[in-house]
């Protein structure tokens, strides 16, 4: 891909991904009161901005890492050590994100992990945790042989993408849901489209967007780094030692 | 791939797609009075099901066709064709669940397309049309030269995966949705996990688990056509002449 090209397309994203964290922050601070970390609805609005700032964007940027033309060239172990560490940011934004909807709900007495969006929310948090520590044990630590990581590399790769996917999901479902809740009265129902059901519905729409565009870029052979007589699914981007 | 574990392996995702359509029969049937064509609740109870089946289940098993090592051999017109089809059935039924759901709605002065779910879910089947038109007009009929069929492909395969994505994100907001509508009495809250909630978020969750093995089948190399010297990325399953 051109140089060009590529930059242009990585602030595109990067823009998108800023858009979904800002828009986020707009909805919970134009119609719901702004932010706090006292156990207040003020806290609960804290849980979407955490959340889409952890489990989408920054995760999406960890993901990324090795797409940058950078880390083609060189020693991985810095390429490497910056995926495992924007996983770790973007975990604990996630874990952050949990304590404020959880602490919460405790403190008005209101159960947690009832939903479908809960349920699926909380799988996509414990497969991400489960990721980020098989992938540190296997492909950072220096201990794993070469045939382990490339053994587990295509089950890492698509766990990278489900937890993702799912992660869109929970974002979509989430987004629904605190709109059914917030806009029950009658004189504006989110059946008639007031501004902020507008405004959100479109935050939850550009989050699809920009997974969906991460997702193509992680499959794309046109991102990958470039290898001759290697096929796209043995390219031995991390098992490779240092 | 061994073919026993192969037939194994497609024999639970069968099952399991069974299940995902049933368990959503089951949630209607028993919980919201069965089904009718007549524009009340029970015409709105196809919705969910039809959804299911169509955008899901019967759109993951056009989507495999070409998993199927029958289909790797001999001439690929008939599997073409399959593919065609059973896409085309899973438009129709997702036409249905559409109407369905307008009709309801419609009869009972219930504005459309304002939720996020229907946002997203009106996304997915505008995308499905695209792709099955596209789908149709360049790989199906004769005309597209090889040149165009290699360049579009990965673009058909990617937004394959991408609508079976966003049915799987709609059908959970849609769940989660249906629960809180109908939840809503006091004494058995959505939040107090009764017997309905349980059954439909593991219907979720099922719809989820058969979404992820189908997006693995599709990316994993060992279920497709082994060929030798070609590149993942450049295998010509579908821009081969017959």
């Amino acid at each position: 891909m051109a140089a060009g090209w590529f930059y242009l397309s990585l602030l595109a994203l990067s823009a998108l991904g800023l858009m979904c964290i800002l828009f986020t922050i707009y909805w919970m601070q134009s119609w719901h009161g702004g932010f706090a970390w006292d156990g207040t609805i003020s806290m609960f609005n804290c849980h979407p901005v955490l959340m889409v700032a952890g489990m989408v964007v920054v995760y999406s940027a960890a993901s990324l890492v090795y797409r940058l033309p950078q880390s083609w060239v060189g020693p991985k172990l810095p390429w490497k050590i910056t995926h495992a560490s924007l996983h770790l940011l973007a975990f604990i934004l996630t874990v952050l994100g949990l304590v404020a909807v959880f602490k919460y709900h405790n403190n008005h007495n209101i159960p947690n992990l009832y939903s479908l969006h809960s349920w699926l929310g909380i799988t996509a948090v414990f497969l991400f945790a489960c990721q980020w520590f098989l992938g540190f044990a296997i492909f950072l630590l220096p201990w794993a042989s070469m045939w382990l990581r490339s053994l587990l590399k295509p089950a890492h790769v698509f766990f990278g993408a489900s937890i993702l996917s799912l992660a869109i999901a929970s974002v979509i479902s989430g987004v629904n849901e605190k709109l059914f809740f917030s806009l029950k009265n009658t004189t504006k129902p989110y059946s008639s489209l007031p501004g902020e059901a507008v405004f959100a519905n479109i935050t939850g729409m550009l989050v699809v967007v920009f997974g969906l565009l991460v997702l193509y870029i992680l499959q794309a052979s046109s991102w990958r780094r470039p290898e001759v007589g290697i096929t796209t699914e043995g390219q031995p981007l991390l098992h490779e030692r240092e």
